[in-house]
């Protein structure tokens, strides 16, 4: 690891964007700006508007989080198996575990509608920058000229929706720089078609996620339905013939969720001193939390499993970041490369007059931060997160009847009209809730509340309700009526009047503490937030000015365009080959002794003599992806499908703060594993035989 | 639970030993204090002298921690499993794992030397708080009068050693209220005899650890040479012959820990809203951390199996204590308690007088700590404890070079004369050091120095070296020589001079910390410690005024005498019988479908025809025990072996604070089955015949 870090030094002093030389493989490119000149020099492609129109509107964001995309003319979606796992854990139950055992409808009448899910696709962006920014007079204060943006941004997706019919979100990019309007086609009738068992997916568990070589099958399949019927997509993807081969070019279309790679150094202190910290030992609590509440039952186990993994996960990309933040070799560069911008806007004397302060003003905003952060953190943030399901409905409803007499473009972001529909997919979810876990969770949280303000403060005594925190999450859990979908559907047709009447004690709890939380969310908004959007704006500004349009901003869960190799690396002095074979997965598990997490699955130890052994398995490539990338399609120049994006390699977990290349890769199932395995692991031919189709001609193509 | 939280505080209300009232079955009380009012009363018991004497002198403490017995006139020696699990994990390699496979010794040369370990046997207690506390005179600050105490304490342990020859420690009980010298025989010549596999001695793992009923075999033996014979033993405990019945009185004598029964209310506060919180962050952590290390291969999982185990077991435990102390009724009870007491001072001015400000210069003292506490457990606190064996090691040797030129009184406590042996016992240890371990160890420990300091504080860059903690702890094990015990020794021999010259990375590291840590160290001691000793003996005082001297002080890991009934207890209105029979093991393996942690050893399936299944398992008993009493014997009234301590229940965990007994419980294994199992499952008859065998007349009995 001592060689890891040494070349990941390297790579960030070498890679900084900010130097303005190309940067290699890296960026997660808008759809509107790609990097065509990069690809056009490195790799002679240069993709064509109905090439990007093409790949783009093939793609799909999961609600549950994920990325996927559309892979047969009848509206087949693909994405990953812990992409789809929200889903399948819902449809399971302690009798009929889809989680463990995977699923496969071989008709259309077996596929399992899921309620609660919706994909959205990207239809069109449209910059409203100069509009959004508009909103807010010189005059103002950034509290203010937040508060006129945030109404404007309203009025524009209000219109937008008006007009298009068409969900319509506005990001904001550059940390404030710019403002894009994302109009969406969204379907929310989506049915399960195909899963493997958990044990194929995720393979060697959580000891090997991150890790590479990888031998993992995480792929499952839905299917788009529109007025009843299959979706017959403008736009869907193809399946390669040949599928990739080593240093080939690759493409990969997915959400990003978040990244902070322009932030400012003083902000990526406040980071790695303040927010990591205290998101580590959030995480660290729950998963062992988690993990006794597994251990005391199977049933426990499957219930907790996907909320376990997604903890894990967290908790090993944090780590990840945390350790390249504390790296003082990539904080140098860092420090370099903003000492470098700073330098040339203080030499322009209109650049200086513009951007002056900000980096000082955002510092500022750094200390107010810190003051505020724990006990906005202790009560759950922006949404008042606890952990628990039950508690979240009770938020949504108590907030939901306070929002409604507000107008639109002043009430709290998710509960404008333009978020309804989300909102109540989420509240009127009939997906069931174990009261078991349920006070396990906001056990936790009434705990982690009083050891963050003491066990005296008012707000924790409040919560705790005279008991100790698992005695009140008993009375609560056990007390509340918000199991029932129809409990919630008359409290929230009863608006303020049944909040106000309402005896249910997590309704009462939610009154309680809804004042306290929405105030802290104020402070946060408009002496954080609003600060930080202000100060970003000029600053992105200024590195336009410097830098030119160049470079991409920070992950904002929204479709970008990543390209790169297929490509091995050096690890510990060998050579780590860029692809994993089918056999790789018999011989680690008898390496592992077939103890779990190494176990092979049943149907695969039948298979085995049957399977092609040298058919790629996982392959890693130089894509610059992180978290929310999770189901993205790979596509070679043609813009086929060549696999399915999973997970990222250990040296990738620092991709929050910089990009790497000499060791960080993004790691993928190879298409033809998913062939090779539908057809001989799974008794699903017709499946293969669909994504394989040879399609009518695409539209735009 | 709410059943259990409601009866627990019933139980603290009524029987806090500050009511005055005889205590039910509380107290963990000292050989030399033994309650022998309250046993006449409830039980028609008089213990005599002779039978106090005989149950004293046949007690040991591990060195490792926790407690065992003398059961043979050939000096053989019981405890739990997980007492002697360090031992058995020393022994293990790859290729044999005693701590899995379990270990017997049918003869003596089969035996196998602990060159690590060493039992303390409490030989005589003397009362010398007198001249402790008259060696702080009135004219002094607290950090003098501690000082003086101190190097006054240092005296009389020398002069007793000198003139007995026998380890001499003096005791702080009563939080300073009184100081008792304790005289130990120590056995340094210990060979291990038999340990059952880990999984019949912690059937149910983590889950199942603290719950009750319960199905674990949690024992070993060791045997105690003397002149390369085996120990003929003055005192040893004969083993029971018919075992015990339900609501039987029973007896356990053992080394409890920690209790912090007798702490004020403002202390309480300090412990849950400062102590206990950043403790479970500590725990979480490396819990989360250890698992993803034994995650890794199955070589690593068997290296931090002791470690893991001992940190879930802690983190189970202060949940347990942070929930009670959160339940404001039993804040409530406990601020009663003390309103009484201060009550009753105020009413008498001899007593007001010297206790006057005691409460309110504890509090003050607490507001110091909590500026300092922090930081000072970032640096490992008193012991500069960073999780990691190699790095202890270069403090103990830094610190004794540095400690050698000072006189004996004025050193730090641990590098006395007096600790001498038990000090290079540890340090010249030559048990295996795993690199990969102890990387894992330290780069968490400078990960989470920097998380709790900031990235950029000055001691934190110091630490990394200009590297991120992974690299840096990869840099400072790889490179260390300390590994080698020889090198350990040379230096040591070297003296101060040797530790100024030597290049190695964590000689460097721990000599650069260390002025820091002494400093933080003696802020801790003048300002805080030396505070808390001063008020609680006051305290103390005035207490013993008030309630006479009938009360038990706090545990200190030193031999503590507990009584109590063999009793069930009801939960969620069903009641669970004292007593668990063989037969059930099997039956909850089927019932958990024999999956890990509920798999069947191997031995017990073969044996399972063999063995009587009605023979008793475990029993609980309303004893008053905690953390440290693992291994005590349980003993009935004629003082012969009926169990074995190992656990408490999950509503024992709040035994921190108050004992309760309504539903509290600690946990044993039965003697008969011990005997059962020896002679059925493990072929190790002539080790039962050993304990069964009639003894010779016990001398003083």
């Amino acid at each position: 690891m001592s060689n890891r870090a040494r070349s990941l030094f390297l790579s960030v002093l070498a890679l900084s964007a900010l130097a303005g030389r190309a940067p290699a493989d890296e960026g997660m490119w808008l759809f509107n700006k790609p990097p065509v000149e990069v690809l056009k020099k490195k790799y002679g492609f240069e993709p064509s508007a109905a090439w990007l129109e093409h790949l783009q509107k093939s793609c799909v964001r999961f609600s549950t989080g994920g990325s996927g995309s559309i892979v047969s003319a009848d509206g087949l979606v693909m994405t990953n198996h812990h992409v789809g796992s929200d889903v399948l854990q819902q449809f399971s139950t302690k009798e009929h575990d889809l989680l463990l055992d995977g699923f496969y409808a071989a008709t259309p009448d077996k596929e399992l509608p899921c309620d609660d899910l919706y994909l959205d696709c990207l239809w069109s962006i449209e910059d409203v920058t100069a509009r959004v920014m508009g909103a807010g007079k010189e005059s103002m204060s950034p509290a203010e000229k937040s508060a006129a943006r945030r109404s404007e941004m309203s009025a524009i997706e209000k219109e937008s929706l008006a007009a298009t019919g068409l969900k319509s979100e506005i990001v904001t990019l550059y940390q404030g720089g710019r403002y894009h309007l994302y109009r969406y086609k969204t379907y929310t009738d989506v049915k399960l078609v195909m899963a493997p068992e958990k044990q194929s997916a995720f393979y060697g568990g959580d000891p090997d996620n991150f890790e590479y070589p990888r031998y993992c099958l995480d792929m499952c399949f839905f299917r788009i339905y529109e007025n009843g019927k299959a979706l017959r997509p403008e736009h869907f993807l193809r399946w390669s013939k040949q599928g990739v081969a080593d240093q080939d070019l690759v493409f990969v279309a997915g959400h990003p969720g978040t990244t902070e790679r322009l932030k400012t150094v003083d902000d990526l202190r406040w980071v790695r001193d303040n927010v990591l910290p205290l998101a580590l030992q959030r995480l660290w609590r729950r998963e062992v939390q988690m993990q006794t509440f597994a251990g005391r039952s199977a049933e426990n186990a499957r219930l907790v499993e996907t909320d376990l993994f997604s903890v894990q996960n967290s908790r090993k990309a944090r780590t990840g970041t945390l350790e390249g933040l504390l790296d003082p070799r990539v904080m140098g560069a860092k420090i370099a490369a903003e000492r470098d911008l700073r330098a040339a806007v203080e030499a322009d004397p209109a650049l200086k007059a513009k951007a002056a302060g900000a980096w000082e003003r955002l510092s500022a905003s750094r200390t107010t931060a810190k003051s505020i952060y724990p006990r906005f953190l202790a009560l759950g943030g922006s949404g008042m997160n606890m952990g628990s399901r039950t508690f979240a409905i009770a938020k949504d409803l108590v907030r939901l009847a306070a929002e409604r007499d507000v107008a639109d473009g002043k009430r709290l972001r998710e509960y404008r009209d333009s978020a309804r529909k989300t909102l109540e997919i989420g509240l009127y979810s009939p997906a069931p809730v174990d009261r078991g876990m349920e006070i396990d969770a906001l056990a936790s949280a009434l705990s982690r509340m009083a050891e963050a303000l003491g066990g005296e403060d008012p707000t924790v005594l409040v919560s705790l309700g005279g008991k100790s925190p698992r005695a009140r999450a008993e009375e609560l859990v056990l007390g509340t009526q918000l199991i029932d979908v129809a409990v919630r559907k008359r409290l929230a047709e009863g608006g303020a009047a049944a909040i106000a009447a309402s005896t249910d004690p997590l309704i009462r709890l939610v009154r309680d503490l809804d004042p306290e939380a929405r105030a802290l969310r104020k402070r946060w908004e408009d002496e954080v937030d609003s600060v930080e959007r202000e100060c970003y704006a000029q600053i992105a500004d200024a590195r336009f000015a410097v830098l030119g349009d160049k470079t991409y901003p920070d992950a904002t869960f929204t479709l970008r365009l990543s390209f790169g190799q297929v490509l091995g690396y050096d690890e510990n002095g060998a050579r780590v080959p860029a692809t994993t074979r089918i056999g790789g997965i018999f011989e680690r598990s008898a390496e592992r002794k077939n103890v779990p997490p190494f176990e092979l699955p049943e149907k695969w130890v039948k298979a085995k003599s049957a399977l092609d052994a040298s058919t790629p398995f996982n392959f890693v490539s130089t894509c610059d992806i992180i978290g929310g990338n999770s189901g993205s399609p790979v596509v070679d120049r043609a813009g086929d499908v060549v696999g399915l994006i999973f997970d990222g390699n250990i040296q990738s977990l620092i991709g929050g703060i910089a990009y790497t290349e000499e060791q960080a890769r993004a790691v993928s199932v190879d298409s033809r594993a998913m062939i090779e395995t539908l057809r001989k692991v799974y008794g699903a031919g017709k499946l293969a035989d669909e994504l394989q189709a040879a399609p009518a001609p695409q539209s735009g193509n």
